[in-house]
């Protein structure tokens, strides 16, 4: 209905005026919920373990600002215009640098510079998939990719893993299957190294047998590797992308975790046809990514101690991951499992499935922590008992007094399970948990996770 | 097929291979005119009135170096940090105040931060448009705004513009044959000040009239305003967000022109339901836009000198804007026709209907000056005879030079014309341009307007 004048600045709310306009792809578009989650684990008194953040402190805000002087005094003009689509060739040059450093060898002009590596799954998407089109991912998966999978109406086959990454026999499965069903998967998304969420590696024989049914189906593989430099222990494994040799691999790459998230830099090698079109792809999203930013990694790199600083981030996040593992053990109930990373930035919980990790999430931010509900990671329902804890965005105290309150609400969800029945059952519908008054209302107000009684809805 | 063991480095060029995975979007994806000739515009012997590029040399080096050491300094782990999706609220701020500007008064919390203005118009794409529905737009359109019209597959409906801009009774007649046909457009894409390319000013009437239209209609604006500050004569006139006070008017903005486009930060104010759903868009796009740069237009505005800059800026374009009409006037044919631009970054010039721009473009090339092809302004083939000035990326002595080869070859198209016929004929097929050879291959496989030849079989 047309109203009277303008009001004033204050947009409007009317949510029922627009919703004939909208897309029918935001009938399906998901919030992650680690964005929902940024707001509430902001506040100072909260501990988050819920972030994928790296600890940007740990780089000399002295070498920041030296880097830059030196951008400006040579390149200002060029820092502050417009930079090719596909990206500066000598930011390219960098990225082959960083390949190389897992033995994987590529040549820089086909790279596509990325606004982060979350631009290189929404240009994969964007490429390949039409509503309906199969991809095949891990479950659980990047709670990340699941807005981008379902804001392309994607239908996404999750397949197990263990402790060798994906279980490769059961998505051969799933593809015969598919097959019956004339559906041909358009990619395949992996992160083969210390997992997001689950923190497992996949080992090398998964990943020899993925390529060679990559090649045999000509199904095309996105290899999701932003930890592959950050491992604490054990020996490197070969990229998909250097056992491929780039006929079936898009290697998805990024500086944020080797360097930092706020350049908004990533990148992909994929073959020729499918980075051509993913370059149309981000002609038309965002034109390039930022100069500014690329000129920074140039000097960066220029400078040639990028590794030294990898090599701290190891010895910090190694640090952490043990305090972590250590902590678990300490504050988790002996019902609680957990992987146990060789790498990365994540352990993945499991609790009793008579938990609900969503409804424990509310409980732990009253007690003023945060952790990634697992059913974030799953775009079925699935992942209820589970969650994601990072060790790397918060110090040692932090991850161990963090752990300790979480282990606390949980060790109280078990007792009054076991006061409420005989004995805990597995199998056993989610029970009730108590009401965490005024904080459950503005978690469900941000946080758009498929709720415990929809999941039960579903399973009747 | 399977092939043998890795080759290399190389990544694979087999088209067909990979084409049936492709999306149907791909099919009709669209490179980018400017884009394409970025490549060959680079080369340091072309003069190129091309691009839409700033003169980003005229902001001082030193100060690029002394906020980012401020910024370094105060908020190193923060500027190299993830940030929120919706945008930092400093920046929020500073957006308010760039808009005040122009009197209009927003709310810094209805701000959606994204990567560039470009981002704005992909992420309004994605709320809104399925394929098959209609945008309405000005004819000629900005040309990176094609793009992201075909990727979301937008049939999109081209309005006349005059020397007041957009016929808003045209566009009322379009809209009523939409209604009779059963499609209800999803928004209005205009450029009211300045416009790209056709460098026109919507009128005050008109403006009034859009905003009443889009109100009793209930119809959606984007109102793209990349320019509104560099206004070289003339008074200001009211952005279509302060006469529609935030209903159905979604403003896009952006620091590109009026302070950096390697930033890359343009933003939009939406109606509430309409920016939420943007958010999900840029969350699965690109999580957030670059902490860096964001913290560099903090404290670039906390100094309280930017609209000094902006001043500094209008000058240097006026002058560009006056030489390039004055070189014009001097080196172009009575035959050829240009607007006449109160502010931004371009003259749209229109030739006889005989000589065909794209084919020019060759010609120019070999001469070592560039500019716009008018097609790359239109979805339907339109624009053959015209082409995009930039006057704000080259000094004056370039631009004059520039327009002065530019006329050289239309001389000669005008003259070869005149020997071919008796007399120019309006609405005569155009005639075929001498082969340009060598670079004339380099163009066709960079520059994927729509060729003479197909225009000619569209009118058959």
């Amino acid at each position: 209905m047309p109203e009277g004048p303008p009001t004033g600045g204050r947009a409007h709310r009317d949510l029922e005026r627009y919703a004939g306009l909208f897309a029918s792809r935001t009938r399906v578009m998901k919030s992650s919920a680690m964005r929902d989650l940024m707001a509430i684990t902001e506040r100072p008194e909260v501990i988050s373990l819920a972030g994928g953040l790296p600890d940007t402190s740990t780089f000399p805000a002295e070498r920041l600002a030296s880097i830059m002087s030196k951008v400006a005094a040579d390149s200002s003009a060029k820092a502050l215009q417009y930079a090719p689509t596909e990206g500066m060739s000598a930011v390219a040059d960098c990225i082959a640098q960083v390949m190389a450093e897992e033995d994987t060898v590529i040549d820089p002009s086909d790279v596509l510079v990325t606004t982060g590596g979350q631009q290189v799954i929404d240009l994969v998407c964007k490429t390949l998939i039409d509503p309906g089109d199969v991809i095949i991912a891990e479950a659980p998966t990047y709670p990340g990719a699941v807005p981008a999978f379902t804001a392309y109406q994607a239908d996404v086959v999750q397949i197990e893993m263990d402790s060798d990454g994906m279980r490769i026999d059961e998505m051969e499965e799933a593809l015969e299957r598919l097959e019956r069903e004339g559906r041909r998967p358009k990619f395949i998304y992996t992160i083969p190294n210390f997992q997001n969420p689950a923190g497992v590696t996949m080992s090398l024989p998964r990943r020899r047998r993925l390529v060679e049914v990559a090649r045999e189906r000509e199904l095309l593989v996105l290899e999701d590797n932003p930890y592959g430099l950050l491992r604490y222990e054990g020996d490197p494994l070969p990229t998909l992308r250097s056992l491929d040799g780039g006929a079936f691999v898009i290697y998805l790459g990024t500086f944020s975790k080797i360097l930092s998230p706020g350049l908004r830099l990533g990148w992909a090698v994929a073959p020729v046809p499918v980075l051509q079109k993913m370059n149309l792809g981000k002609q038309e999203s965002d034109l390039c990514s930022s100069s500014l930013s690329q000129m920074f990694v140039t000097q960066y790199f220029a400078e040639g101690h990028w590794q030294d600083y990898v090599l701290s981030l190891r010895d910090v996040y190694r640090r952490r991951r043990d305090t972590m593992l250590d902590a678990l053990a300490e504050h988790f109930p002996a019902e609680a499992t957990w992987t146990h990373p060789q790498g990365g930035l994540f352990v993945w919980a499991t609790l009793p499935d008579y938990i609900d990790t969503t409804d424990l999430l509310a409980l732990a931010l009253q007690s003023n922590v945060a952790f990634v509900p697992g059913r974030a990671a799953y775009l079925d329902g699935r992942g209820g008992s589970s969650m994601r804890l990072n060790f790397s965005g918060v110090d040692e105290h932090a991850i161990r007094e963090g752990i300790r309150r979480i282990g606390e609400v949980v060790r109280e969800q078990v007792g009054l399970f076991a006061t409420i029945t005989s004995r805990p059952q597995s199998g056993q519908a989610p029970m009730s948990a108590p009401e965490p008054a005024a904080i459950d209302q503005e978690l469900a107000d941000v946080l758009h996770l498929p709720k415990r009684d929809k999941r039960e809805r579903r399973a009747e």
